[in-house]
């Protein structure tokens, strides 16, 4: 099975000002034809550098794709780090040196002396045609290993990936192809999903299952291999199914599903409507639910009431509960999801308040303690969290939850 | 004089569904304690991938950083990993143990037996306490290279990076320092900017000026190198203060300041308060103004006026502006800001109403047609912009003209 390894070239990747887009794109787009990407270099504009990168990149693996370093200036060096990684000398391509004349001609141009340099190519590679710039790419056959030069611009490196070497590497064949599918959950920790899943998660088994977190929402990445596309996918498929099965409600979508999409989804086929009531998240509810195109068919006012005067003269929160019991109470929460539901004559309201910090916290009632309801023009659900880390994720967090109580709602009154 | 390697270690990066940031982020940070970065590599989740790239990155650099592979579940192998590289046992930290229980036991959570792998150090390291989450990273110093292992989730890296990794490495020093300052400006394209520029922009030029534009917000990267942190920071300064003098009421702030976090500084110096009331932000105008910490001093009420009849009964908009001028007008934006700074009793209104599309659109009225208001309680300013993309960049690019407008009227007020 052929496999590959990518080296991207530039100072500017190195100093963190750059990021690398290239590596991603190239990844995915390999991985879709079965071929796995094992590592990927990043080294800076300096010859041994780039020879070292190349000779690794060679150990580990068949094809080896490098992007950057073929512009016409002194710190391009891919050309020069090519001939001497394969032990020959550059000679300059009389017809693409021609190319790159035309290029300028076409533009009323004369070509600038120095791009006569994108001209050299290692003796015995190719050059691959870039038809939206002048640095052509490079092509060379060493041994068993097959390396391919691209631009470092991530607008011509893609059109010269499909168009050049894609074609090229499919023909090596892939005896394995790669279909990547995720099961997005929510409402429980990494290590509790991962429990349920066993010995889904064993390193040798395929599909192979991965997890990742960001913001609670927890990705499990299924990465199946099969002979062919069919195959693969089915494969997929079937675990796909079995971790809903496992999951249950902790499941709230597939692939790049978001939660306020599938919330957004399952109002539209219910002609169901909600209203927001917003203290800690200042609009965070709101901005998640308006992100998805459409959503003025189901989502028509939203509060923030971030003081209790606003409460109070605003949802009409009684002044007597925000003295009694705070206004990060569960029954000022309820209060003001109670109203927003009457007020904007939704068939649900959220509501939240809460402690999102730095400041505010109390030994009763930590930074991070955030009341969520969720109500329509019966029953009310209010629940009480004490979520960790700092303002951004303790807002996130509560905004996602109190979707996902929605979500779950939503699901009962359909079942 | 030190340099540093980084390994990034994940599955994920290498199937291109996930960009790796912290790559960059580590780079950056280590640049401005003048370490260079040599080299990145990107492995996948593999024992012995993971050691081979351990021992390339201590052949480039002394300083090696790795990130990823430090959770609880049976595709994390940096911990072991290490401990092969370092050519010791794994062992158990029995406080590093206690650590995390009681991480869990703050939330009212027993430990999942899974997470006591999260204390298991190689014999001899020393753990990195992460005070976001139950990864804890590994130091450990093998001959004359350094070795960091730090988890992969942003948030807590970042964190730990700050208060761990770097107050370590700059004991090691570095012989030429690089300080990068940014000068952040609104209200102008790039091309405008550069043009007002000139040649301060050229290549050769100390400090290095590159610009970089986000959702309208252009970013001027003022890149100084001095043989010490005091002439680069002096040079770097200078430039600073140039730029400000050439482009005045266009510059917003320095660094790392965003436009939400100068309004609230504006706001908080002068003891004025503001309203929101949003139709196609849907909230964001609200969100940004409350992520800022401390921004109940300032904010106090929002409305999201989403549907035509939210606007009618909650801000009482004449329901005849909206019959004959549309929901999207000037009439009906000034209407929006004027009711909310009456409601609110603050000093300033911010409204905003437009077609954020994907549809929605017409000739008269083509998608991203904005109108915004900021209104005091004696004068009311307008004004209608086409914001160009799509969804996300119309809603982004409105709340933040917004906040500049808000911004412009605040400098005016105190001039």
């Amino acid at each position: 099975m052929s496999n590959a390894s990518i080296v991207t070239i530039g100072n500017e990747l190195l100093n963190g000002h750059t990021t690398d887009t290239n590596a991603a794109y190239i990844c995915q787009q390999l991985l879709s034809v079965g071929i796995p990407v094992v590592s990927v270099y990043t080294v800076g504009d300096d010859i041994s550098q780039i020879v070292r990168a190349l000779k690794r990149a060679a150990e580990d693996a068949d094809i080896i794709i490098t992007t950057g370093g073929l512009g016409p200036t002194d710190d391009d060096l891919t050309r020069r780090a090519f001939a001497e990684f394969l032990g020959v000398e550059l000679k300059t391509d009389s017809q693409l040196l021609e190319t790159i004349r035309q290029f300028f001609a076409k533009r009323g141009l004369p070509m600038p002396e120095r791009n006569a340099i994108q001209a050299h190519i290692p003796d015995g590679a190719e050059p691959i045609e870039n038809p939206l710039g002048t640095a052509p790419g490079i092509y060379a056959k060493v041994q068993n290993k097959v390396l391919f030069a691209l631009p470092g611009v991530p607008f011509e490196m893609n059109q010269m990936f499909e168009a050049s070497v894609l074609p090229h590497i499919q023909k090596q064949g892939g005896d394995k192809y790669v279909i990547i599918r995720k099961v997005r959950c929510f409402g429980a920790g990494e290590s509790v999903i991962a429990e349920k899943l066993g010995n889904l998660m064993a390193r040798e088994r395929n599909p192979l299952i991965n997890s990742t977190v960001n913001s609670g929402i927890i990705t499990l990445h299924v990465v199946s291999a099969g002979p062919n596309k069919e195959q693969a996918g089915d494969l997929a498929q079937k675990d796909v199914e079995y971790l809903h099965s496992l999951l249950g409600d902790l499941v709230f979508g597939v692939d790049d599903q978001t939660l306020p999409e599938v919330v957004g989804q399952l109002l539209t086929a219910q002609k169901k409507t909600v209203a927001t009531a917003e203290s800690c998240t200042g609009g965070l509810v709101a901005k998640l639910l308006t992100d998805i195109p459409g959503s003025s068919a189901y989502f028509t006012h939203g509060w923030i009431t971030y003081s209790n005067k606003a409460k109070v003269e605003q949802l009409g929160v009684p002044q007597q509960f925000i003295d009694q019991y705070g206004a990060v109470s569960k029954q000022v929460c309820s209060a003001m999801a109670k109203s927003a539901q009457q007020k904007a004559q939704t068939d649900f309201a959220i509501a939240i308040t809460g402690i999102a910090g730095p400041a505010g916290g109390s030994d009763q009632k930590p930074v991070g303690l955030v009341f969520i309801s969720v109500c329509d023009s019966k029953n009310c659900r209010t629940e009480r969290f004490i979520f960790p880390q700092d303002r951004v994720m303790i807002r996130l967090r509560s905004a996602l939850t109190a979707l996902n109580m929605l979500r779950l709602a939503l699901k009962s009154d359909a079942g």
